[in-house]
């Protein structure tokens, strides 16, 4: 479960700048993707030499270089000194636990986020690393593993389906960053669904596996929101930045992801409001049940422990008991018990 | 109940301003309301053909355009190109999940809020859309659903009550934000109601019932008040925002619909402080009635168990057993047991 | 109990500076108070009519009217008009719900607070509204009930005590500020006596009815903070405002009145954390003295059910038992009986 | 345990800058020691007029007028008039409920704090003011009750030691300001010892005594926490004034004086994050406790009254009951009694 | 447990700069490491004499001294007059309970850390203050106790492994604090460790144990916080700071370091996040289980003793019991017992 925070400390010790990919090592080969696009025509190819990835390539053309995987440290290395990128970021973009944030170098700004998924099987948080690079004619996107988050915007491109062909290279960056925020609304609607079964299961059938999701539901929700937070500040800090990278009206488009992310946070929120709620529902649920159970304790032995007592007292063996020898005192007997229980019972 | 939050991911993938209609699909037909008035006239019609929607129609005139129905979107998308709406702007309109909020474009002012409703029979929150656009000479509205909240200002504009139809447009917007704001204290008196009849209950005869209802209530309130939270925000930025837009007459109206929304805040706070405290509070009582529970039952066994014990004692079968044959042998028992029951009772 | 915050949506749909009063309507007639003073003549009555109310007819002279009860709103809305008050603020000085506020004007500042009043018997607040407007020669006190706080002032006026027939309106408007926040001090004493002794009840004798009262004060001081929150805003924006109408020399007296405002706060505050306190000690008292209970039953049970069944097993009818035919046979269950007993009471 | 709150609200109704002793009043006179010293002489004398107080005496010297008792109003006043101070400053001086504050005047700065004192008899905090005036070339220390807090500087002043003789007056100011926040580290000491010792008897044997001492501790903290918050705000104050009665090389120290009540702070918050955590894990430990009393009572219960069933069983007066005739009858009870308790103890 | 605030109060009473060791007493001598290079040459050696430490013996060189060891302040003292530090630097060097802060001074920048280790073996947190000061053209370091934090940074040195010995004294001075930082991780790791072993066995076996030891991760968490909080400050400060001893290229690897300091606050709040549910879940886990307990006692109870009423029914000795005679009586009263038993059991 700590899967989000192990062999943080790795790295303790090394040089800044030793690139040391931190987190799970898959196993598939990393791949580079290069699109190279105008309003005109778009060459996609996967490329393995990096030498390749010319930006120049294109007149007036934008380039997109898309990398899946991060654990061949080598070839970030290579393709970080093919672009000009100070080590500081190749050293974040293999760090698979790097909080998000938002660096402006000289000629690129340097942006890394979370992508999440959700196993609704499992009902576990999948969380990866993914940089956003923009430079003056390229955008480099850095995925720790493949995913289909992007695959729209190619779609898109391709077809030449929106502004998006027509409009510049922070356009494209935009839309990189957008995909990834609302991909964050199907995560958040997965993890909705499972507090509502959860809250139902709650009110009708609570038990010890429905404290064990509770609780790990709202751990899920804390390493969610350690994510989600960053990304507020992390968005609002490229809203106003004046590098000369983002155009004017492409801000209007970077408020609206802001947006998303602001009702992001919010619903993590709410979640997390609700699921702290749902232990107090359980805690009440479970005293509500024992009282339930203790009644009828009480009653059945309220009840029959005075009567129990009285067949008890005519259970004796002493030789004078004038009751004994009443024709009428076993009915009587009967009588007094019928009484006592129905008063009990009242 | 996560009625507030479903399918927010429609949109994933898409372009941005692409219109989507997300929240419920009402089976009525959208209208379009068409008011146009100065100081002396007023014109009111419902049109079927926006072109019909001309401000410029009425010298010195001001318009204001109603749209109740946001899920044809072709007619929300037909509106904004005749008004020159950013397609952002439409997309917001559509979008029955939105948050509130403010946006200032060049020519005009674009604000979405939510408008409240509580229906007391099935003590649930109602919400939904509303956004509030203001040009030089027009305000457009659009709501989700058809309802009564603007029938006063029309009222008012008909009648030429107040100072309504003496003042500009910023004045109509204003009174639209202020009918929105004012419905929320009616939703907030029922639900105060409900909260004080859950006291009542609570101290009263608490069960499970009532701790669902508790939890109900809780969890409207996460969502309601993370519907009023932002509209603080957005009224204090609209007072703030100098498009030349809003007259300066008209601010001090605003900062009264500013202290409102915080008013609206305060007793969103309040009623969550005072539903926590229920819960605590539900949670004693649950404790209270146990122990009263156990006292019972621990009064009646203390009793009657050492009893039952003096009973079986002489109704064991021993040849010997002196106390059987004495003539004050059975008295002697009863003497006994009236004696520690007596101390027992005290 | 929601006596504070009922009927507020009297007011939806009515244009903005209607006026309305909203809170408990008092039976007696409304009263107006006019004095007039300067440092050597002071001239005291009550007047009917409001044209009589001339700030202008002593020379330098300062002129303070005093209303009490706002039920009568025509009253108000002369006055208003007398002294060429906004109908905003008319319509806030009718409002017993209005949250405190001060809102500068042209020509006058507007202030409104609550006044605090605490009914021992009942342990029940009482919150009523009143207004302070100071003018360039004039205050306007207007209270919602008639009260006693400003008698103290009145007094000090009449006998030339202190100060205040020497300095200007500003400082008679501190002056009256300065009462009401000091009221404050006397209702906070008699709720700190009411917890105080709900403290001791709490540690020696507790029950339903302690943790129904533990409740209520903790609702009366959710409503109170609300109250005493915006006092804070309110002084410390009268303190730094610069239309003239404050002297220098006054500032000083209002930073004297901010700082009890802050001590009234942090009393709010600190009985707040000590009620909190109050119900985790109730919950830990109420399972501490389930515990008591269970154990003598445990105790009681586990001593007699093995005492219980030995007598049992030796009532058993068998032919052939061969310990009943002993002759030490009783006594020596008698033996077996205190020595299980024994063991069991260590 | 109010004491640090009582009868604040008798000064309500009193002109401001009337003096009136808030507080404890203690029996001994005011003594008032007056010090006068340059970098070569140094004066020490007790003075009962307080015209001796003379700071121009002492050509470059520097006079420190030490009072201690605040319940004789009138030596205040006068010393007031003397050295020219306002009358809200002699005001806050005898109020020993004044929140901490600083404030500057034209030609002297205002300062007062807590002193703190914990009997570690009773486990009680104390609490007392201390006002500190600091003029051109007097400082001026008054104290609610008579205390040892400046011995150490009377005695680095009259041995000469360290730097205090040939530095300024802000310096001594600063000696007395750091005495006092010193003196909060031996009472934040002796509280942790008590909260240490709670905490072992928590995990060891809690009872009722013991909540009452969290409960008592945690009061003391609420207080404790109240005088400590403006602590900070004040030093701060103090730090970036301007008024030319400090130094800029006094500034320095007054940093560490600063960081010296950050420590406090942080500390007085780590002792309430403990005791709220020993209030969670006092019911913990309860109801832990009643889960063993419960396990007990279940274990007994359980067990015999099975078999206390199985001889009421035999203990039956039917005429037709084989099994009583069979030899083994008897033997096989007991076989079976055994069997089942066997059973029941696994 | 309170060993991280233990005798804070030696102080009281001592002319500031007077250097009093606190914190615990080492055996061990004070060692001095000097190591003096430039890019062509390294000379390290092990010092008595302070006078040796001359910045200026090395041309173009950068000196780095190491005291191992605070508890002899003599030598602190010695090179601090070397050095031409202020007495106040000094002083918080050799308080073990110095809080995290930044000093800038006339020609150097003091910056004071706590280093953390933590024992697994006793689950303990372990703490000790750091001192770093930059000059010119050397770095001094101070530890309260020798460590092998800087083993890696004097190899790197050694080897001109990376940037470093190509770089300036400021490059040094972050490298310094980034191995500190850099530790934390680990620290973090092993707590991470153990909370995730306590949150295994809460699900599975909680006990007193389980509460204590979530009780003593809670308190350790709390010190943690303590410790980290104004690291962030402080780092945020240094990176600000324009004395001119930070040279502009490396502010972009404080940033880095700052990244890290937030991490580890994230995972710290995390942390405490996730204990705090722990508790939660525990006492929803002992409420759980005395459920369960409740449910077979109340089983057992509600079954047998009607039973044993019947049996005591039939026990008694009245002569008139005509059921005694019937033939099938006997068989009868099973019939019912095994009746009644099993709707019981339904």
């Amino acid at each position: 479960m700590f899967r989000f925070m192990k062999r943080m400390s790795r790295k303790a010790g090394l040089p800044p700048g030793t690139l040391v990919h931190l987190g799970d090592k898959p196993t598939e080969a990393v791949t580079i993707r290069l699109i190279q696009y105008n309003s005109e025509t778009l060459v996609e190819e996967d490329v393995q030499d990096i030498g390749a990835c010319e930006p120049e390539k294109m007149p007036d053309g934008i380039t997109w270089i898309n990398i899946d995987g991060t654990h061949q440290v080598e070839v970030i290395e290579k393709m970080g000194r093919h672009l000009g990128l100070h080590p500081l970021t190749l050293e974040d973009m293999v760090n698979g636990y790097q909080r998000p944030k938002l660096e402006e170098f000289e000629n690129y700004i340097f942006l890394t986020l979370k992508m999440l998924s959700y196993d609704t099987e499992k009902n576990e948080l999948g969380m990866e690393n993914a940089s956003l690079v923009i430079g003056a004619d390229y955008v480099l996107s850095v995925h720790e593993k493949a995913g289909h988050v992007f695959a729209p915007i190619r779609e898109r491109l391709r077809k030449a389906r929106g502004r998006i062909r027509k409009k510049g290279v922070d356009y494209l960056y935009y839309a990189l960053i957008d995909a990834i925020v609302d991909n964050y609304f199907g995560v958040l609607e997965k993890m909705g669904e499972e507090i509502e079964r959860l809250e139902e299961e709650l009110l009708e059938n609570p038990g010890t596996p429905t404290l064990q999701q509770i609780h790990d539901i709202k751990r899920e929700l804390i390493f969610l929101r350690k994510s989600v937070w960053p990304l507020r500040e992390v968005i609002s800090a490229l809203k106003r930045e004046d590098s000369g990278l983002i155009q004017e009206t492409t801000r209007i488009y970077l408020q609206d992801v802001y947006d998303h992310t602001i009702q992001v946070m919010d619903t993590v929120e709410t979640f997390r409001d609700m699921v702290s709620s749902m232990l107090d529902i359980y805690l009440s649920m479970v005293s509500n049940r024992m009282n339930e159970v203790m009644k009828v304790l009480t009653i059945m032995a309220s009840i029959f422990i005075p009567l129990t007592f009285i067949a008890g007292i005519y259970g004796m063996n002493f030789e004078i008991m004038p009751e004994l020898k009443w024709p009428w005192g076993y009915p009587m007997v009967w009588a007094v018990v019928v009484l006592i229980g129905g008063v009990m019972v009242l």
